[in-house]
């Protein structure tokens, strides 16, 4: 998972993922039909170890729902930074990279921003009805909205190897969500 | 530069692109000292021909400065809508892709990134000026988290296949940079 997420999906072979993970290169189309199906697995288990794991705040009840949102957003962005922006969202990449290239991983992906979206519209959903955003933008629009804005900021950090893209999201997204 | 496009960089060889060319794959590397300093030749050629060519209705006078921000955009949206979301933005797919493995592309990248962003910044600050766009947002800082957002949502679009994302961000952009 940490080779085809640095490196890329076209960027790096079998052959190197096999030794990341310290195995022989057969063992993996042991377990494997395919590099696709290599690539799928990880993936998912990106998916579920990192960007599902980290939606656990947006669940803590002792914070407010915006609050919530902006500690979500600002956690994703330590992270990022604490690696001084390098390798950004797997899943940002490899939409970028295989949209067009396999369908397999296509639609794995749209499975992934689904859950990600329907999880953020629960919280704005919730911010709304506290009146903490503005209620004239349907949530799953917004939580949609807010999603793909990160993913773009995200390509713009590792560019600029600077977090001024996630200041700016910060500032205009909460400045205008708020009314 | 359109299978550079089509395949992102680690997705073809020289040998693929020479051929799309109608060149033998000798004479590449008579013009390009590596695939790197091609990948940025043929970066700096979209940058001219795509991307500064489409930012010329932002100097239409006949336009309000919003309305040129909307035109802009929606003429982005038309013109992936008619490939059926395929390929993306090609500055997009290479900041995704090779930010951390090229610093060649990636300062190239950072510097055709600046030069959209003062271009879309200069319009947001006249609809600021004219009162259709909020005033308490720098118009640099919302300028660069347009184009950001906008890089988003065509990774969005394309894994969905939908022009769904180009909708939400119109909506929510222009519904809450109005105040």
């Amino acid at each position: 998972m940490d080779t085809l997420h640095a490196r890329g999906f076209n960027g790096c072979g079998v052959q190197e993922i096999a030794a990341a993970a310290g195995v022989p290169k057969g063992s993996v189309y042991n377990h494997f039909e395919s590099k696709e199906a290599l690539g799928v697995a990880a993936l998912d288990r990106y998916f579920a170890e990192r960007t599902r794991q980290r939606l656990e705040v947006l669940q803590d009840r002792s914070l407010s729902p915006l609050m919530r949102l902006l500690r979500y957003f600002e956690g994703l962005r330590e992270g990022l930074e604490a690696r001084g922006f390098a390798c950004g969202c797997m899943i940002g990449n490899l939409s970028a990279e295989l949209s067009d290239q396999s369908e397999q991983m296509r639609e794995r992906l749209a499975v992934h921003f689904a859950e990600w979206t329907r999880t953020l519209e629960s919280c704005v959903g919730e911010a709304q009805r506290a009146g903490e955003i503005r209620a004239d933008i349907p949530a799953g629009m917004a939580a949609s909205f807010l999603l793909n804005a990160w993913e773009g900021a995200i390509l713009r950090a590792r560019v600029e190897r600077s977090a001024a893209p996630f200041e700016a999201f910060r500032s205009v997204v909460f400045t205008v969500l708020r009314g």
